[in-house]
């Protein structure tokens, strides 16, 4: 599996390509599958209907990996807490974390309510070919937190900042138990057939630089530690959304990491190839033109060469509105690119 | 006035302080002074009430700057563009730009028709005390530009960036239109009385580093170089939120750097200092707890020491749900923490 050799700074024919949320509502397939379940957690929780939806964009595609078809808040919902997916609206929990006892209130037996995404996993495996890496993720403690804090998306993240610097004894206690669930979670995906994971902060970003290292990245590094400790064959890729500017200060035992669009990968390569994989980081709207993602392309080729280590991705998820046409471009524009 | 002063890192006896938003619903006299207008158009509109509003946080914080009390969408409004601020739910434009007649149709006039403007700043003049700057502010051309094309506030900037991927003749057309008004606007404030004057990029950092200096960096520049040629007296501030992974390739003429909280002032102390006054860069959340507030600008004193040239801010503006009690240790505790 090129995907996994990438990973561990093997040498690869061309760099592997894959899509964050290459399972989406740009493909039609993708909306023909969803529309066979009741609603979108109907949708994640029937393991057929998402190996269906993880499986597709490899076919459509070509990519070099599929990323089991999921959401990170299944994490959350399993824990017990209320999720409500509205169309257009995205996430609502409507009663949040306010107190204690509401965390003392989450259950410890997500990961075993979680057969559904672990089935998936398997199914998925089965019919994926033998070169495709499949990857299973979770969100990042900090990330899920937010959603369980805020109730839902947030601008300003001001409920969870809030509780991060008036009580945060009370956050860390939320965390550690996202972290003790996050990393069984994880394994169980890995027994199930996951040949990699990654974890997305996606909300990374919204901390300064103290309290990201606080109360995202140290939680990431326990997970990971705890995955490498028990698996280390398996890569773990860390994502981190709006991080760039924290990378001087990045380490620890994990494989691969994850850039956004918004760190220059020049920044990426000078301060973390010499230790890690680099996946990323082409900005998602130049989807909308193949000149740009010509020159998109070429650009990190030009920084990243046809180094070993390098997978490409986006620096964040695909679009509904994107073209399919134009990502089958782009992921042969790529391996055509990288090829040694 | 010691805000002037740092501009320049002429020496002062305390950092100068002032916050982004301070004039702003966290106050009880901003709600009162806004409740005498018809609606936030017509507040901005009434040269009063908007001086009402910019003096208040002098008075009651202690800040060393007003920054006049405004809206970055007089401009579009100005230019002719419908604009409608819905209670909690943030400014539409419902007649957004979609192609060249539409920005062939932008009115040329914007900079005379905002009178009103320039009265508050005379207005505020007169009652601010001789030792208090009063900053005049713009938005950027392309934080402009994404709300006249996305028609109102973005998560995802898709329409925007499509076009500065797609169609850049048109966008660059646009953002030439826009940096001729703000241009013109921002010397116009200063005649009007104005100090200093910063320009607001809230949305830079949506764009990844090339689009980032190719779409709203470079038209900052010409706007800056403009003040300057004709007004080397009076400082340029630039703040792009979102740009800190972009420092290593800021260059031009002009003041002083504004830091959001994102971008580690360590950072930007390193990559710009030499050159550059520096402005920010607290954690606006902070703002929550007083230990927090105490550690956070003891962290900037850290880094910063008491260099001239440095001005305390947040990282971004003020939330409505800031305690004005906690705002006035903020600026005490700075002027304490930073006294020569």
């Amino acid at each position: 599996m090129i995907f996994i050799d990438a990973c561990f700074k093997k040498p690869t024919p061309t760099a592997p390509a894959w899509l964050m949320r290459q399972a989406g509502r740009y493909l039609s397939e993708y909306l023909a599958t969803r529309a066979k379940a009741k609603d979108f957690i109907d949708f994640c929780r029937r393991s057929d209907l998402a190996a269906e939806a993880t499986l597709q964009p490899v076919e459509i595609l070509g990519v070099d990996a599929a990323i089991i078809f999921s959401d990170i808040l299944v994490v959350p919902l399993e824990m017990g807490m209320k999720l409500e997916f509205e169309r257009g609206a995205g996430p609502v929990l409507p009663r949040p974390i306010q107190n204690e006892s509401d965390i003392d209130g989450l259950s410890d037996n997500a990961v075993d309510r979680l057969g559904y995404v672990y089935d998936a996993l398997r199914l998925t495996r089965e019919h994926l070919a033998p070169d495709k890496a499949l990857i299973g993720f979770a969100g990042s403690p900090w990330t899920l937190a937010t959603y369980m804090i805020e109730g839902g998306g947030s601008k300003t993240y001001a409920i969870a900042k809030k509780m991060a610097y008036s009580a945060p004894d009370m956050l860390h206690k939320l965390l550690r138990k996202l972290s003790d669930a996050i990393s069984g979670y994880l394994l169980r995906q890995i027994d199930a057939g996951a040949n990699a994971v990654q974890i997305f902060d996606s909300w990374g970003g919204a901390l300064e630089k103290e309290a990201f290292f606080e109360f995202s990245w140290s939680y990431m590094l326990k997970i990971a530690e705890r995955i490498k400790s028990a698996r280390p064959d398996i890569p773990v890729i860390l994502f981190s959304k709006g991080a760039g500017g924290y990378l001087e200060s990045i380490g620890g035992d994990f494989d691969a990491f994850g850039v956004d669009w918004n760190t220059p990968i020049e920044r990426a390569k000078n301060l973390l190839f010499d230790r890690y994989a680099l996946q990323g980081n082409m900005e998602p709207a130049r989807l909308y033109d193949k000149a740009a993602i010509e020159s998109g392309v070429r650009e990190i080729a030009r920084v990243m060469g046809k180094a070993d280590g390098y997978i490409f991705n986006l620096g964040h998820g695909m679009q509904p509105d994107f073209s399919r046409e134009n990502a089958k471009f782009l992921v042969d524009f790529v391996h055509q690119t990288f090829a040694r």
